[in-house]
């Protein structure tokens, strides 16, 4: 569509089908690997659950390998874990920074509110599987280190930021800069 | 606590640990049996969903059984299949009555808008699971059948209603009444 | 308009008049009849209501007729009744199944919380009229009976919803194709 | 209640009866009659309504009578005539301030957007009645006139606001404070 | 665009950049003067505020000036003094039209709940400068006097509103047509 | 109190003054002053935006000095220059991480998206005042720095999010402990 709103058009209700409802292969790994952080992202598209409030994605994370440390600017979530195991949390905001992490294990949930910093971290020696379920069609991801040094942000700026020295922060912006 | 308010109180922020954001045991059916309609529902109870705009349970259903047609009042739904296989779908609202509906299989997902009229039937042999996610953290439940025939609507009113005669109301309530 | 959003689209503000904000003929009874359940109903058509988060609707039912079991997925609703009298109430969600309701006369209000079950019954001997407000420009409307009978839902699925017999199914299945 | 929230606190739930959803006698004036402007509101008060965003009064008023001119801060409206006939309508924003009016009679119903200045004006000479909808449980009321001259806002600041003289806002005010 | 909606439209987002989010030129008066009442009015225009739920104005208000009573029908609003003093307030809703108002200085912020009438008059000696912030991007303006003065609301029903004569009202439309 | 809900209780609305509405003294620096980030915070403090979805800040950031890199989980911002000149923007979301910002001089306004990381950097030779604008009372902070590495964050897991090594994480957090 050439008219942009805040969100995504509908289709034309006279044109919807069952299909427009379902997405298929949850079941198995799919959608976006990261070999840099050691996961699979099988991401659920499915265009009823516009304007619905409601998104869901499949993770997989392979040994020793993470979710990176991240945040949905516009949703909460919930995360059930499928198989394997993950140390799993979120932190609280400034200037607490308190952590709130667990170790699940198969048939846990574990929560994260709206806005919240938070991670996973595979430390076991099998593979994890997690379905995770976020409260907006729409809401956003921000990896904290992606966004501090995959970016555009001046050395001096994420140097103060992080009280280190421009020297560090270049060595980091250059290994995100490696595939 | 003796205010009421909409919704549930807040636990006090100085005492939330971790756990208050978990919960265990999805892995395996748990919590209310319906030997009526042939399904086990594992509830999700986390007391940090609260204000969250999430609620998520397991569904466990028998060879042959239902979870009987219902609607959220508060919610839409997005249902996962973890193991075997369900008719799932919906109904669109008056006049058109129109059925949105698939046979789901392991790893399928199917999304129902808030407040419409769904189910999900076992017609396979296998026991089926699913997982729910709904868009609030008090969505409701309301089973068209038990809400015409397990409360205290008149007869003639639910005759009138379903185009039949009292008797036949009167017989499935009955059936209602029977454990 | 060829691009569909999550409601309808707004009028060129320059263009718009007093009429829309208008709409007659709600004295007399007007509008959608339906035979089978003696009811007809006026909708109150303004256009500038859309995003206002309300709508109207005029009812006359007919002695021994009902507005049958329904609810509507986005709105309460509050009624006044102009004439004559009814029983009218709704019933709370699963499990309890309760029922709030009452003999309404003219000059009673009487209110439904957001995507309850309710109804109305004349059991009167004159006619009634209602004026019912809704709290959404869009609150969908689902009959318990014709979602149940009226569309496709499978047989075997309706009967294990009402815990009856398929027969039975077909039976009121047939008395909702008749005009 | 000791606890103040942002509107009401709720009735317990275990303790709601049907009658917490009714409210009688809107065949008839009552309530609040105010002599100065020639109108009764009969406020609608249904305990059951808190959290659902609705509101409801009747509103009569005799010949020669207004409604001042006013608005609602949180809430839209929309008015149905029950009998007689009034003048009514609304004023746009700034810098516009145009009229959207329209003498309704009885079976008219007229909407007003969210905020905005209306009136309503019974230049007719039989009494005119009103059942009024808005759209929130806590819709506010300000009455141009009085929030001008019957508060305690300050001459000089009357008389720049309306282009006049201290004089005519003493003298103006001398008439809000007699009953 | 040729489709109208409630709000703005977006832009492409492929063409978005940083001047989107930017407007220059709040340290000196500029925009809208009213000579009228002695203020400048100098609007932040920032097209990347769509949706956001925010709008900032700068007001130059001269020594016997005011920026007369008002209410915004969608938007709380909290104004800083940057320079200079001005008598600031706001009026709760009927009946009580209690004032709750101050003389603020430098420095000095002052909060006024959504929709309520207020107003600033700078009863000092010297220009006033505030910096205004509402809680919408669409908040709406209406001028007490305007809407009642400035439009085409009858004198009748304006003499009514205001307990006074309708040559009164005429004189002081007479002052709202001269420039 | 002793009862928690999301947000704040409200005063009881009888005691309610004018004082409530008013904060003073954002005309100086004041509040929590951060030496390692070379700020100074005055908080904006008015009991009476509570539930008004807008809360303020004067921020004074010395040359050299930033406020680092941030984001608010629950609001979008608008920040003013009054005095100085700073670096400011904001970074979007992933997979882009694209930069919005530019050099803002006083006078100069500036708008972040809801939950997008931002910051701002003094790197001219006079201090610097800006003067924010929240879009909710209740906006929470998140600093990237601080959510890394002054929290409980598992050295492995902030090493793997940034693509870097357990000592080079020891190091830094070792300065986040240095007061």
């Amino acid at each position: 569509s050439k008219v942009h709103e805040n969100g995504l058009a509908c289709k034309d209700p006279a044109a919807v089908v069952a299909e427009d409802f379902h997405f298929g292969g949850l079941d198995k790994p799919g959608g976006t690997t990261s070999k840099r952080f050691g996961f699979t992202a099988n991401q659920v598209q499915i265009p009823g659950l516009n304007t619905l409030g409601e998104s869901h994605v499949r993770l997989d994370v392979a040994p020793g390998g993470v979710f990176p440390v991240h945040y949905h600017p516009r949703a909460a979530e919930t995360a059930l874990v499928l198989e394997g195991s993950v140390y799993f949390g979120f932190v609280s905001s400034y200037p607490d920074n308190k952590l709130y992490a667990k170790v699940l294990r198969k048939g846990d949930v574990f929560a994260v509110p709206q806005g919240l910093v938070h991670f996973l971290h595979n430390n076991g020696t099998t593979p994890a599987t997690l379905y995770a379920s976020l409260s907006s069609q729409n809401p956003g991801l921000v990896l904290l280190g992606n966004s501090l040094f995959a970016g555009a942000l001046p050395d001096d700026l994420v140097a103060k930021t992080l009280l280190t020295d421009q020297h560090t922060v270049q060595t980091i912006k250059a290994n995100f800069r490696r595939s």
